[in-house]
């Protein structure tokens, strides 16, 4: 059905989502393109992409300040009168600096020259170049934006052929199409790939968060996995000897639930943009969670398969998940071995979340819960298991989720001098009320919910409620928190403060709310987001401040 | 010798300084007046004695902001012309609110009924009702101090009989008086007990700090202890086996190197009472120091003396010194004991500092060091190790080294309440230039060295420096840091950064210096000391900011 030239195909064969190479299979291949992957060129676009896999890092300054909404009438890409119509050979020339860079987007034709070196992405643009934009697009949905749309228009400078139009829109695939239906409650912040938070307000209702409530950050299509089929390999680099685990072996293996918050390391980011722009999604607070994860210790199944016995060398156990990235990239991530051989550790093979299999958003069949460290390290969907001297050589790891200072820009950030976020720091908000709310005063005060967590098995001994914007403070009462000891303690505290205001002036009328956590290290959180401030706007665990309006 | 009546013994009963019960003996006991304990009375008042054996709680707001010094004239005490004269048991009689509060001091006596209720160390003052207050004051040197003799002289009533006043101040002992002999370098908050920093510049001159300049923190008088008759004792609470281990047999087992760094919890106090007073020696930044220890890990102590199989009940490992406060208790304290087994605390039995035997200041012959933990539980001068279900109920323990809210003051601390201190949070100094030195701008920048640590093994990942209040910030230059991984981290981190100074406008001349520091687990520091500033003025770990002048 490729009625496009040979050489489009090979300009376009970036494969979109491919069959895994691991033994797992995934059967939501119906429809799915394959292109042969041999070109030389392709090869050097798909490491170009590795670094733009994270939707995260594609989540621009375009829609920092709001969520994506996709529904958005759309203007760009249709046919304009009295523009000149190019065919698609035509537009595949111009794939370089020297011949100018075009782009084709449904029936419209740009060059886009001098929008590359702005382009918030970086360079992983020049893969669209002398083609069409919208299979990244497809991947990266929060493209589908109607500012992006408003930017591309400025370099229209054709219509593209209609009959090659119509061949080659119709070869567009959605590898989004598959993915699982969520609750409307949950809020996204981008829709392909899906990413989203429930109200704050509802998630302190709970110690444990409800499935349907618990955030979701998917950096890729969500794969569809075959129970019956699953594997895990395991191996140690360099060596021979490799392991396969289905399912059933797993959960016939003595079985541990923990429970345990679950962190996004944007988590509050759309705090820290009002200080400056960074690149991320724009979480609000509720990017966190807490369940009981049911599965199977990684060292017990380590030691069941004999691979506890290695080399000091080995320094990292690195995981491979299922879901792909345009270039057939699984997405990966590593931890430290101490973290996962020790039993205080508690890192699981977790299949169950909340007494039930896990949801598919949330890694179903098989995920690595990491409890204290970074979502990004709970590897959902997992494939594979290595024991390694190094850290994951993938995106995410190496140049994503890691720390830098208020100093440092895109230019001069040198991801090998920082170290990848593993446990995270202290912190905390306020879920109710919410920023510019308007509450009643009971009695001369007002009532403040939220949450607090610390990460590292850290638990919260402290938390501090203001009103008057840290004149003075209140020791916030403790709702729900679990009773293990630090350093296991994974899961988040749930409290509550009944803080007097004061509201004898009518023309105040106004209170200035923060707050702030201590953990059993005595950390306790930066006060403002200035100083923490950094390029990719993670850890944003500076004091929670909100304004609200005062009725008596 | 004691011509004193048999009243006025039982009142003044409670012991100076005992010979421990512990198998260990002490040599030091010469002219030493070991008095019964069996009088009920005394025994309370050894009660309340245990609130107060902190000379940190006795350093009260009388001396907070300057060093003490024991050399002031002395104006208190002295016979008075035109005063009644009282004897001895005449001032007995006045041992209680009803009878009035009566004290004496050298030829002094004082009605101190009033008080007592604004006493900084609180009831324990009346532990000398009726008697002298010579020998507290003699242990808790802290009072030699000419603004406590001026408040004493106010409450004046009368002179001592001068034939009593001769007795009795002849059977005064100091008990520091076999303390050993230190570096001039080291600059005291307190001499008895000794307590001493040296100046911040030389502190960072090394990476392991010699041991002359190494910060003391007594709280106590130095047990001189004889090492051929040290013996270490060890029980689980409740079982009838007991260990019993001498040097040799400690030094017998396979020894182990560390290097960790140790911080008093009160370190950079100094900075936090600038906003508000607190109770506690007037620490600068040197509270602080690394050393190489060599000793025995304590889980092979413990499995060596076949204790490493005991009850899931037992939570905690208690050490007992071999110091002793008023009362005859020891100085003690206790870590949980995931922290004294696992491999990875790294908790040693240290005999050695710096490749030497232990100086005496330093815990000789047998201290624990447990690295990453507040130097109030690296417990000197070893005697006893206790498993056991509960802490140590020492008031080291219990009532103080804890944190407070910023909004808790002593009438509402509950001490049952907040943790003990166990790991440090995350904190940095300068310690070249001080605060208002004047300072050569060389090529338009200024150099500035300091040092950055954070407990738990946390290894320091960077260190910002701002020389213009937080506007722009540079990271700093790593001089020394060892390669250990987190959380197996100990030592700190020395820095150094040469930063540009906008000096360009003459009139301006100064630079607001600022630094904060990142741990591993990406924990940062608070940015000031108001929202942290707690009653006891501990974990002072906010950005430390100085002020300099700049000279061209």
């Amino acid at each position: 059905m490729h009625t496009i030239s040979r050489r489009l195909v090979q300009k376009i064969s970036v494969p979109i989502f491919r069959t895994s190479t691991h033994a797992t299979k995934l059967i939501s291949t119906q429809n799915q393109h394959r292109y042969e992957d041999k070109d030389p060129e392709t090869k050097l676009f798909g490491k170009l992409l590795i670094g733009a896999a994270s939707a995260g890092l594609l989540a621009t300054y375009f829609d920092e300040k709001k969520k994506v909404d996709c529904k958005v009438a759309q203007t760009s890409g249709t046919f304009k009168d009295g523009l000149p119509e190019y065919t698609i050979e035509e537009v595949s020339k111009h794939n370089t600096q020297e011949s100018r860079i075009w782009v084709t987007y449904k029936e419209g034709v740009y060059d886009i020259t001098d929008f590359v070196p702005g382009h918030p992405g970086g360079d992983q643009i020049l893969m669209a170049a002398g083609s069409s934009v919208e299979p990244f697009w497809v991947l990266y949905g929060i493209h589908e934006n109607q500012h992006v749309y408003d930017i591309l228009e400025k370099y229209r400078i054709g219509n593209l052929d209609k009959h090659d139009a119509q061949t080659f829109t119709q070869n567009m695939e959605d590898p989004y199409s598959s993915d699982p239906k969520r609750h409307p409650v949950l809020k996204p912040a981008s829709v392909k790939p899906f990413n989203a938070e429930p109200p704050p307000s509802l998630l302190v209702e709970n110690f444990i968060t409800p499935k349907e409530l618990f955030y979701v950050r998917n950096h890729l299509p969500v794969p569809n996995i075959d129970a019956e089929q699953y594997k895990l390999e395991i191996e140690i680099e360099g060596a021979k000897k490799t392991v396969s685990l289905s399912l059933d072996d797993l959960k016939k293996m003595p079985k541990k639930t923990i429970t345990a918050t679950i962190m996004c390391a944007g988590n509050r980011r759309s705090e820290m943009v009002k200080v400056k722009t960074v690149k991320g999604l724009n979480w609000g607070p509720a990017a966190v969670a807490n369940a009981t994860w049911t599965g199977v210790p990684l060292r017990d199944v380590l030691k069941n398969a004999g691979l506890d016995q290695f080399d000091d060398k080995y320094k990292h156990v690195q995981f491979e998940a299922e879901d792909v990235d345009a270039t057939g990239k699984n997405y990966g991530a590593s931890i430290p071995i101490w973290k996962a051989i020790d039993e205080r550790g508690d890192v699981l093979l977790a299949y169950e979340m909340n007494g039930a299999p896990l949801p598919r958003d949330h890694g179903y069949p098989v995920r690595v819960i990491v409890p204290g460290v970074v979502g990004a390290r709970n590897v959902k969907w997992l494939a594979k298991i290595v024991i390694s001297e190094h850290e994951s050589t993938s995106h995410w790891q190496q140049n994503d989720y890691k720390g830098f200072s208020p100093c440092t820009d895109w230019e001069d950030a040198d991801f090998t001098k920082s170290p990848a976020i593993q446990e995270l720091p202290v912190t905390s908000a306020i879920c109710k009320p919410y920023d510019g709310d308007t509450i009643d005063v009971v009695d001369g005060k007002i009532l403040i919910k939220g949450y607090a967590w610390s990460g590292g098995g850290q638990k919260i001994v402290r938390v501090d409620v203001s009103a008057d914007g840290g004149k003075t403070w209140h020791v916030a009462n403790v709702d729900a928190q679990d009773s293990s000891e630090p350093p296991r303690h994974w899961s988040w505290t749930l409290w509550s403060a009944n803080i007097p205001v004061d509201n004898k002036s009518k023309t105040v009328g106004f209170a200035d709310i923060m707050v702030k956590a201590v953990d059993s290290c005595y950390n306790t959180q930066p006060e403002n987001f200035e100083h923490i401030w950094n390029i990719r706007g993670v850890l944003g665990n500076a004091y929670h401040k909100i304004k609200v309006n005062l009725k008596q």
